[in-house]
């Protein structure tokens, strides 16, 4: 198991970007909101595609859904068009219809014709269920604290127990946000990969740290020698950007390689996990309306995706550990905790 | 021009059941809640699939997307495992957010456990954009609006410009809530195809009743000769339920055959039309536990399939040409008005 | 029900092209090859995207399944790629096998590197089942019939009982290749859509010529009066092409059109009938290698779509009457025999 | 690197079956035919779902495309019906239409009326690209191929440079055909899960065995240092097998998790690897015709389909490690040699 200088397991050959991070794609800026008091341990996370408005400059963007267990909202409108015209929004399930909302009001906000002269907007929004920490059917997260987290998008992304990690569990410890970034060249290109998930997803046993499993090991740690028997809940949103010239249909091909790398840390896609991927380019945007010019670039070849393929898989599994090495131990409601995963396995970070 | 002794056009040689409704499928309910104040005319429709807790017992289900310019909550989830675990709920386009918060609540009332020992619940929201008549900015809708439509959930159902279709326009007319319904016989066994659409699509010059074109007679009474350069704008919802013991997989082609129906009218599907349609089964229900016994009934032959086809597309045509026959006149923001068909057409009424 | 010159019920309002043919898109042509001796009545149409190697400039493309009751080869990687690399290629469904390996071979005369030093190539072929007038078991087409099919394209689109068109039944009576077009205008830019059918569908009592029903009497003369009871079998392949700079995932949208030109001829995509359209572009084209440039051109804006949508649509309907309008009476295996739409009604003729 | 008493690398923690093959699903077999002269070295593998008529009693099915780099017939109609209705058969890329062509001649010597009384069959023919070792331009498979193969179906499963396999490469060495199986239990009831892979895919650096990166050893030791700059050809086609009761819709979810399995050993799914999963379930059939009963069996519960998730990865990947160790050293066309991964890397077997 190679490591990184800060001892993190480190995922294939490919160089990353200079902060490792989804924000190592120019224009993509980050930002979380974070609820943690007493029972409530949750939050939202926002990822902006670029600095302007995506309503008026939407970007190409496609999704993959491994499995469908899952209550985003957006992707019937983001799969017909190709595009998206909000930021990337990701909070607890029982609050997606809030923060759809706020993104609503945020597009109303900076385009009043919005529902008038011009059509609606299409929210998109995320979700995993922090249910275990954080009391989940007080629906704790308002519009505010959307609005919170894109205002503090930036390029600096906080990983592990914060915005819409705060609440989240993986392999039995504490997930939460992780992200990464890979570089690749094409033709004399240089492209970067960024990746960011949200991380609530896996069992104990069947962890999978730059192809070591560990799982075992762990889910002893954590005495739960029959967690063979117990299914993999959760989810994980997988976001990959990239400022590689991708259309949708290339960048529905690149989100799918996500799963790719999630499958290297363990999971099967398992029946209670909403396991879903979008992947959007910001080498272009595409204008609301059409008496704006649209862009007229080549897109890559097919034969030179490869590469990306390779970095959206890499980025994905890399922005996995990422979350589990970052996310601190949480109490939450009714005395859960998660415990940080180098809280329960510290020879993991002796080792690196 | 076939009609029927009300004066509506007849659709198809089928027979309708005996209220010509969607709660023609034994145990469907359908409930409205209507919001008409000045410049909020808008509201909440809901269909049961049954009397009891559509979370411990859910019903077969799955969706078509003939154009995904729409932003409905709950198809990520239908598509993959299958099943509708809440009633459906219809609303303006902005109040998605606030009918999946009231469903959920809805939901964790009936089932304490979900988000806690249990899973979380998949919220199901349709919505078409009602912005012509309805201030739709102002979000008007609340949880308790679709709480008021599903507690007055029954076997009448009122069609026109109620519930979700109060604001709702159609070919350049008052559109809104229409149902119809088809009696099919397969093998000796006689099943009932029923359809509920919420209708807000169409350019005037291309209305099509039972074949007949009106659309340029129309167009020209609502003097906007050059219309043919305006966008099918809008959308339709068509929910399509059966008794017939139709699997996932089966009501997924069913759904689809929403589409001839919708083609018939005078749609070509328009770029900026959400024209979605969902089709479940009441014929087993799935239990939510697995400590409860599957369903062990034969599903339907697929060659057995061609009646409830037609049944499906002529429900659904049947459907929209109630809506447009019950709507009436409605006047809502900014002085906008959307007239009744039969009063800007009145010879149709008198032709009948 | 309005008509042409040549008293062929005319559909829609769009301006067809100079042909009313799929050949009014610059570049497209279509060859036939026909085997008409008793038993065997059945054949090989190939329609050309441009006039140079498809393999080394391929051409944006998708498809639409409607109905998969079908046996088609190569929509596998149109889907996944979205692009076309050999010409489309239209048989009877026991013959895709033969025709695909005549594709294979044609490629590889042009491009002797396929299969060795460059990757394999996709033969694309749809089917109908001729089976009623054609011997189908006999797997009469072989290479040969290929070949000439694709040395016969040219400009002028011959129609009705020819080519793959030859042993097809459509509503009861003879059916088979159609062909027609329409113009549309966006942003002072003027684009052809132009459709070829192979039509093998429709019960004969749903029979709908420009939104008139003539079934009932088209069913009467056949003497079916039972015939709402038999199932709408065959299947119809739908192919659109367009001069308009669109991209796969907008020529996907545009294909699923061609749905709605076949619903109002009376198709509710019937079980049995294996219902595709696929649609290509001849805006610009990808070059096999990564070595060429790729274009460069810019797509055309979502919103000026729907003209195109409409023209798919009316231009699919339009090529369906055609081929009922010019498909001649064939005389086939065992005495079978299906008469020209014409000759049963002789009416429709002197209507117009 | 835990290995089986065969030194073969052991895939996760389930039990394999007595045979460790997909043959441990009851009822199901393989057949192989292999050419192997000088430069023709390819085949055909055919898989028999059960020992009756599968046109007459087809069983439920379903795929997933992971990436559609592939020319394969006979999708369509599995993704419209859910079910099979021949046996599964694997071969070279241009040999497709030459087996569908046996296929179809094999349905109609057992039932006469196909294509005259009865619907046509579809054929289901899988692909891979041997062309390296195989003058894949020789189109050298023909019908008897097919033929042969069907009639030596049986429990006994040879795999490697065999039947379809006999001229695949995978990871820089020779592939071929591998199979495993992995048992599971849900409330009481014992399932098998049984995968055969058609491996053809696979860059030597990136391979991993049981979680063990050996791809740089192995690529520096077939003197490719710089193949991080090859792309990832081939394909691999996974089929898998249970007796498990599960539906169409089922079917495609445990097909996803084929994917699962193959990128744990190093694929992510490259752009020229056609990688795609079959499913099919021995648990019920379903008649051709509608007058022979529909089957009334429960479905699996949902929630219980885990362990099946599990089964179903792990034996894929189980099934590609055996591919690996079971395919001998073949010369083929050109001088063209690939090597068994034991001769090139002797020290996994001596380590195991």
């Amino acid at each position: 198991m190679q490591t990184s200088t800060q001892g993190v397991p480190r995922i294939g050959t490919l160089p990353a970007g200079s902060r490792d991070s989804i924000a190592d794609v120019p224009g993509v800026t980050v930002g979380h909101c974070t609820l943690a008091q007493d029972a409530v341990q949750t939050g939202v996370t926002v990822i902006r595609p670029h600095g302007g408005d995506p309503y008026r400059d939407k970007v190409p963007a496609a999704a993959t859904v491994l499995n469908g267990f899952g209550k985003s909202i957006g992707l019937v409108q983001v799969d017909e068009l190709g595009v998206l015209e909000t930021p990337v929004a990701l909070t607890n399930t029982f609050s997606v219809g809030a923060v759809a909302q706020a993104q609503i009001r945020a597009a109303i906000a900076a385009n009043p014709e919005i529902g008038r002269a011009w059509p609606t907007v299409n929210p998109l929004v995320f979700e995993c269920n922090d249910g275990y920490l954080n009391d989940i059917q007080r629906m704790a997260v308002d519009g505010s604290h959307y609005d919170a987290a894109l205002a503090a998008a930036g390029q600096e992304v906080v990983q592990g127990a914060i915005g819409a990690g705060r609440g989240m569990s993986s392999f039995g410890v504490k997930g939460g946000i992780g992200t990464a970034s890979r570089m690749v060249s094409c033709m004399a290109q240089r492209y970067c990969v960024g990746a960011l998930v949200l991380a609530n997803f896996g069992t104990p046993e069947s962890l999978t740290l730059a192809g070591k499993l560990v799982g075992p090991q762990l889910a002893q740690r954590l005495a739960q020698p029959d967690a063979a028997a117990q299914p993999e809940k959760g989810s994980i949103i997988m976001v990959v950007a990239t400022d590689a010239p991708l259309d949708a249909r290339q960048l529905r091909r690149l989100s799918l390689r996500a799963g790719a790398g999630l499958a290297r840390t363990g999971s099967v896609f398992g029946h209670g996990s909403g396991d879903i991927a979008l992947a959007f380019s910001t080498a272009c945007t595409v204008p609301h309306q059409a008496d704006r010019a649209m862009p007229a670039i080549a897109m890559l070849h097919e034969t030179l995706l490869d590469p990306l393929f390779r970095a959206a898989a890499d980025s994905v599994e890399q922005a996995i550990v990422h979350a589990l090495w970052h996310a601190a131990t949480v109490q939450g409601r009714d005395g859960h905790a998660r415990r940080a995963l180098l809280e329960v396995l510290p020879e993991l970070h002796q080792s690196a």
